[in-house]
């Protein structure tokens, strides 16, 4: 069987992801398609990395990744595909693959990138303005039937990487950034199990607001609390019981959280 | 074949759905996957038991319908399985199965569930957050495989229901409420063709408005009308010809509506 | 493989669109079913044209394409099947198929139509408000199965078709309309390469604003900037560069515009 995901910002009423299936069916007939998102913010390139990152391997190995959040499109960026352990993803080269590529980092997985460059894995005629359908949709299927990385693309090793702003250590713990808020209201930080497991944490800091520890689950505490938990992708949470954080702290993408340890 | 089905109120844009269809391939490859719906109101656990039980019984017998509005995820409430006739559905015990059991209730239908307790059909590793990836999509996808209930899990009894408001009979009709309201507006109430066919309706009197008889279509009447009328799942539903009953209604699920019979 | 696309207005929250899918797979199991959108504004038969006009001939050839934005559901209007070329299409005649038809009409493809008058490839019991379920979705699965027109309905030859404004000539260029609005709020008009191709554009005028000149892509300009470039369906379609056109100009479907040539 074969798997190919699709994550953009195309939206869901005008059939542009309708037609990426069909791109996609009429090369590869009967592949299994998910969605992973068609609502990223628009341009969102950063929400949409941690989107595609956080559920990309829950796939099963040799799942082709379709990715296209594409401001660019039409101009000189690149097209690519980037494998990494069993995984494929091809997009746009715009840091829209950046988590994927820490991620294969930190699991020591081998990562090959290539430039889409071989004009006979596109559709015939190539617009200016939807290389989602034109180039990576048929590409991802070609990939998925069977096309090796060698033979739809010419190698490079400088994939663009966006410049995101990173946690850091402090004298009493951690400071880092909301990362990205949820259709809840979550807000996930770029802090999270990794950075803080196995000590015990007295008060976070954010949004001008104090939270003092951390819960297990959400119906450790009454509605309309403020809490902070490990959420499903490990990274440290600030939540609403039954409600937006996002919206009582004012919160957005970058705003600055401070952790304290308790000792 | 195999069907899952997907009913929660993950929202479409965070990929929390598609990491569910990732979890069920990754374990069962190529089964059909159908979205009932992601975008339930937040934790309303009504709403997902009418829609999931408007819809279920629709898909082909042998159906594994998955549903997650789950604010209990994480605390002691528990996870099962229920199997009512040939359709089979995965969630938390919360009540989101109330009028499932009610309709296999009404049809006599044989009625199984069980508590899933066997943390062999589960992923490795449980979050307190997101049942749905860790434990629900995992059962569903082993069951769709053709493990039996009484391997994923041990017999209970007590399934929790929703203590929902009943229509009653009046001296000259139906007292009820409204039950849902659909994208379009449409009110749909708890009465319908079981208690009102075969009776001539004089009036209706919902929200401060009085509707005199019901029509058969939408286009009976002109554009921007209120009118009732028994709809796609029997029930009487109060909707405005192209516009929005609810808001011209100020009506809400719970709103009382008054149901009186010709002679 | 069978693949069979859907195009609504139901929405995504009430579970219309997983019924479909239900009825599908209870007849044709293991059909592969693209959503095209759902989101089409509620009874907007214009708005549903152009989005299936424009994704449905990326499918593969014998797709079946569902099509339900249904105002006049359970009136006198008919229910139809049109096979244009290797394409066949479902839905009501209310003049859905307006954009397919003059497509076929285009290309020189044959073009069949038949009344679906028999009951026998519909569900059981048909409602007068869901013919989507209960009619067209059983016929879009028996003709995906291999049924023949001759066999599903009776031939008629006067389909609706919408009295949709035309571009007209102007003495210095074109004159035509914004067709529809997408997602990002571009604004995609009547006219397009067919008229325009191959002579220089100097000036467009829409909602008060003059354009000068055309660009290729969304990055030849800066962030913010109204451009007009020939979009993805090869219309003339204004956008603003990560911004939405259609606010900015307050554009509607319908607002004129006006093309001038450069000599």
């Amino acid at each position: 069987m074969t798997v190919i995901t699709l994550t953009t910002d195309f939206g869901l009423r005008d059939g542009y992801d309708g037609v990426l299936k069909g791109v996609i069916w009429s090369i590869l007939p009967g592949a299994s398609i998910a969605d992973i998102s068609h609502t990223i913010a628009p341009q969102n390139i950063l929400e949409g990395a941690v989107v595609l990152s956080r559920a990309a391997f829950y796939f099963p190995p040799g799942t082709v990744h379709l990715a296209v959040i594409d401001p660019g499109v039409g101009t000189a960026r690149r097209a690519i595909v980037l494998r990494a352990g069993e995984h494929t993803f091809v997009g746009p080269d715009n840091g829209l693959f950046t988590l994927i590529l820490e991620a294969a980092d930190r699991r020591n997985w081998p990562v090959r990138v290539v430039h889409l460059d071989k004009p006979q894995y596109w559709l015939p005629r190539i617009s200016r303005v939807f290389h989602g359908r034109d180039i990576f949709a048929p590409a991802a299927a070609h990939l998925a039937a069977g096309v090796s990385l060698g033979e739809i693309g010419t190698p490079i090793t400088d994939p663009i990487r966006l410049d995101i702003p990173r946690p850091a250590r402090t004298a009493g713990g951690w400071t880092g950034h909301i990362l990205v808020i949820d259709t809840f209201g979550n807000c996930s930080a770029d802090v999270g199990l990794d950075q803080l497991g196995g000590r015990e944490i007295r008060t976070i800091r954010v949004g001008g607001v104090e939270i003092h520890g951390m819960v297990n689950a959400f119906g450790d505490r009454p509605e309309g609390e403020l809490i902070a938990l490990f959420d499903s992708s490990d990274s440290l949470s600030i939540c609403m019981v039954n409600g937006s954080a996002a919206r009582r702290l004012g919160a957005v993408p970058g705003t600055p959280i401070e952790v304290y340890y308790a000792e």
